[in-house]
């Protein structure tokens, strides 16, 4: 078995998008774009969404530095992200496997400190018993203390960025239970929003 | 049987965002909310989303109505939406399902043109045969001649929004095969964005 296709090392993708609200949005995305190294994933870009595909610690990383680089302006800053792993449509291809485990960007990013809000919904495909893997999380994300409330179709964290990147991060790591599970994890994250809740 | 667990009458709910990327989002997303009816929905909202819950006809159009309204303004908005019908956890509360069927905003944003790209992904939960579903539903919205290509964990929809949000409704509503379907269908949808493609 390559080790694409192997445990933890299989290819994890990630779609997502940064909305600064802000007329300044095209300066931001571009900023937190350069101040990220994207050296260890793949990456392509259209006019909706960006994805990066690799190793799973590398796609969080960059996940992470992107939006913490964009928030750190003080607009209100909302990521939008779809985290995938073990699609049975996926190819080998489009993707940097064969890095090591450091992350490029964390030293930097870690230096940020910021608040924020996220909904996430994780969606194990292809099981009957997906519903008993959402529950269990959900309990791994109560003891991790960044779980604040369940919601429709999804379930609130809050606190700060890095522990809550790091629930996500688990979750997702956690649901996918064989070498073949089909995951699934969606998150909206909200930074400098002027609402209350 | 009650009405509210039968067949195309079970309780349609929506997760959904817009992201206007301007510094008048506030001004846009209150306008957008002011010119659509939302009467015939249950509706929530917190820092980071806004629910809506009641018959599927009357979701799709309240979420069309905000998104349409909103992207009028010429700015560039961005809609984030994640439709739900079936979840094992939900409850019969929150949801406005002894309604009729006439859609209160469709006569006002039919009139507003706007081209639209859109990401869209379907999540048919707890069955084997889920693959299945989803090539069927692209088969379908290739014939209505909306898709535009496969993205790694999505499809791309391309083109007037009335038509793309009719796909989108299409596809959710045919992929829930019966009574106990949990079927789960995000999008990301764009107008008026500056990036070339």
């Amino acid at each position: 078995m390559s080790q694409l296709s192997c445990g933890t090392s299989r290819i994890v993708g990630c779609r997502f998008s940064i909305y600064p609200m802000s007329d300044r949005f095209v300066e931001l995305i571009l900023g937190a774009l350069r101040d990220t190294d994207m050296s260890k994933v793949w990456c392509h870009t259209d006019d909706v969404s960006t994805w990066v595909r690799g190793r799973s610690e590398h796609v969080f990383d960059v996940v992470q530095s992107i939006y913490l680089h964009s928030a750190a302006s003080g607009e209100h800053v909302v990521l939008n992200a779809t985290f995938s792993v073990g699609c049975p449509g996926d190819t080998q291809g489009d993707a940097f496997m064969s890095t090591d485990e450091i992350r490029m960007n964390a030293e930097r990013y870690q230096a940020i400190p910021l608040k924020i809000a996220a909904h996430f919904a994780l969606y194990p495909l292809g099981t009957a018993d997906y519903m008993d893997t959402i529950y269990e999380i959900i309990g791994l994300a109560k003891e991790e203390g960044t779980f604040d409330e369940s919601a429709h179709y999804a379930s609130r964290l809050e606190g700060d960025a890095q522990r809550v990147f790091a629930t996500l991060e688990n979750a997702f790591n956690r649901a996918r239970k064989s070498d073949k599970s089909h995951v699934v994890m969606t998150t909206t994250m909200s930074a400098n929003s002027p609402s209350t809740r």
